[in-house]
């Protein structure tokens, strides 16, 4: 164990309610396509969870995030092009059956949302070494997910709705941003408060595809090997509660 | 704007509290590499990350990720072996004045933290056709991204500190987990309660990188287009107060 050499945290501990508040944003976030209000969204707000993001994990703490800030019609218009025309292009992949379920999800709210934010990734921002990239070439990349994730869970604790439009074609849009080559585009999100969040994922409630259960997704030291023990007795207990919406009352 | 044809959730305000949270762990959260103490995580604390990280977004609900918690010492040992190979091969690729650095950083606490988990991406779990995946092929990763960084998060506020461990041979670290080969590694972490956590990511007080000042990252509307505007104000403000410790005091 190392002796702290370096100035470190005062208050480590959080108190129930602060470590209440992060389950219920990991819980309570949705990705919100249909629900956005045309409220003003105050720069205070939307500087705090620029903040959250910029404040994400980063290899080598490279930081290799950019962040714009999508208000214009024109450009927004623009950017709902480029995902309509994929958007058909995306529909003919699915067979018949999902064809017609796919078409009638909404899946972005590009135009409603008063906010687009577009967070990219600088891959030569600190030169060709960067510590903790030299073996996992994609850790940059998912360093500006976290960003993403944080900037999320930020937003849910605000009140704003968050949806990311991945059904896109990464040239155009670039195109569309004025985004050089170089740069590479993580997540396109529509921001802005809604008149509702969903209980659950709406995907999930469509019948699209099922939660699946957690137990079925642990390896113990060793890939495939399962165990009956106690962790994954309160997994099972866990996954029950939350999928009632208990998650917060009954488990923490 | 649509009118809620589901469960919608009842309580969608955030009391202060509860914001305060989600902030003080995005803000506190750490890379942790040397501060490990032996302590037992029980299994309820370890189910609560678990639970964080299988409620993270995913791309047309895919859920792409597997959970693999690693204890036994045999098998931490081979994987230290994987991280020492490849850090060893890192060192050599910076120059001379950073060589030195780069062998006194502290990266990884494989051996000394009593759990290690490995977070992969399933990229074929729910066949070739995935909602959102049609266009940006790589988005199944970034859920598994946003996997790890929620169960981060939530570490964080359970007092847990975690440490993600990138300098590895993917292919070297699947034999040693067993895992198959159509399956990605998205992240190593090291996992267990800490003596303390420091004040700033150890890579910025080591003066190997500072935080980038955050106007410097903003575009509006286009690429590189600047503004000075309130919220480019509040930004400074907010970077300001976050570097001196007192973001969640000053600014929330």
């Amino acid at each position: 164990m190392d002796t702290p050499i370096l100035p470190i945290q005062n208050d480590m501990e959080f108190c129930d309610e602060h470590r209440e508040g992060v389950y219920k944003a990991i819980f309570e976030r949705r990705d919100v396509r249909g629900q956005f209000k045309p409220d003003d969204v105050s720069d205070d707000v939307l500087s705090r969870i620029l903040m959250a993001a910029h404040h994400a994990p980063s290899v080598g703490f490279m930081q290799p995030w950019d962040f714009m800030v999508i208000k214009s019609d024109e450009v927004k218009k623009n950017v709902h092009d480029i995902f309509q025309t994929a958007h058909n292009e995306a529909a003919d992949m699915f067979d018949e059956t999902r064809r017609e379920i796919y078409r009638n999800l909404k899946l972005e709210g590009i135009l409603e949302s008063p906010i687009n934010i577009c967070i990219t990734c600088d891959r030569d921002r600190s030169g060709p070494v960067v510590v903790g990239r030299t073996h996992m070439k994609t850790m940059d990349l998912y360093s500006s997910v976290c960003a993403v994730q944080n900037l999320w869970l930020a937003a849910r604790a605000e009140g704003l709705g968050v949806g990311w439009v991945s059904i896109m074609n990464e040239a155009e849009l670039k195109k569309a941003l004025g985004i050089p080559k170089r740069i590479t585009v993580i997540a396109y999100l529509c921001v802005g408060y809604v008149s509702h969040f969903y209980d659950k994922p709406e995907l999930e409630t469509a019948g699209w595809r099922p939660r699946l259960p957690i137990e079925e997704l642990m390896h113990f030291d060793q890939w495939g090997h399962s165990e009956e023990n106690t962790l994954m007795d309160q997994l099972k207990t866990g996954q029950s509660a939350a999928q009632a919406g208990k998650f917060l009352k009954d488990v923490l």
